[in-house]
């Protein structure tokens, strides 16, 4: 088992390192814009930090599920590399929220789309594993023709 | 191993749809109410339905832990069902809360029960699985005389 | 599979309860205070509660990976043992937050620590999962001088 979930295990840590990051950022906010606990409200400089760490923490368990079900029944190494794609996304829209609520919009329309290519590689995977053999057989050819490196 | 969490992994997915319908909906709620980000508080119409998204997005880790320790040590099947009664409970409990605060109570209990199934079911079964094989199956027994259909 | 993660799904399903305790809290708190939903501000009384259990939540899905992770690839007891910190240090946390935000530190910073130290020895079980084997060998065996229990 260790063997065919190690790459999902590792983008799941990374992804948990991420996560750390950002809530250090707020902690590092809370002192520069003087905003003590358990406020939450502040200068609009905080509250884009405070929001963005916000958001990325809402989204965590949603990209873990689809990761790991990407990874499980549809393919180990593309669910991986989109999870890269979502949490670089993800680093480039805290880092632009920081900045202005404008600035935000384009990386999160990133995370957005590798977010639901994984939702729909662990759909596509599903049904290929609860459909009948023959069917699932002409799927995986259609699939291959599409995705010759797959 | 696979066939063994297939429905696990198909409620789990279903579970991250609803959670990005949820988001949407806050999308909606924004524009509509014209609340800009990194804003969270304006008209009670708004802060409903983003109450509501944020209160399925805490539960929802606890939901698929608890999800998943049934499945594995409990029953897959059983815990599926209990997880599409949790999902389907939260989907009437935000359109519920987006109608007003007072509305939200009866889906809300519903899915706190299907949870708390979900939580027990997972006990149970790890209660079983840790115990010296004779217990085991003295437990199994009485299970199986409650529960016929299992 | 089942046995080698029977202690994690224990110490998952410790911390949904956990969770659901700290959310018991803010409902009574709610009351205490008559705070109704769908506010989330008002005595500096309730909001430390409301703060508390929010941070819980938060990190609750880091805990779960990294308890995961450092569970499979490092050693599942070592990682139980780590989790069940966690989960101690986070009821500790809650408690005091309750009564001053100066009196949460101590706890969180104690939790912050077991997560740390989760993410290292699941970094640790990954880098030497990746190794090559001799490698790896070399590893185990400085590992083995350093903590001779394991």
């Amino acid at each position: 088992m260790k063997d065919e979930i190690a790459l999902l295990a590792t983008v799941t840590l990374l992804g948990v390192l991420l996560q750390a990051y950002f809530s250090l950022q707020v902690i590092y906010a809370r002192r520069a814009f003087r905003v003590s606990p358990p406020l939450t409200t502040g200068p609009p400089g905080f509250e884009r930090v405070y929001r963005a760490q916000v958001n990325c923490s809402e989204y965590f368990p949603l990209f873990l599920a689809a990761l790991w079900v990407a990874g499980i029944y549809f393919h180990e190494g593309a669910a991986a590399l989109c999870g890269l794609v979502y949490l670089f996304a993800r680093f480039r829209y805290f880092h632009s929220y920081e900045r202005s609520a404008e600035l935000r919009l384009a990386p999160m329309y990133q995370s957005a789309g590798a977010l639901w290519l994984l939702i729909a590689l662990g759909a596509l995977g599903l049904l290929s594993h609860f459909l009948p053999a023959p069917l699932r057989a002409a799927l995986l050819g259609w699939l291959r023709t599409l995705l010759p490196w797959a």
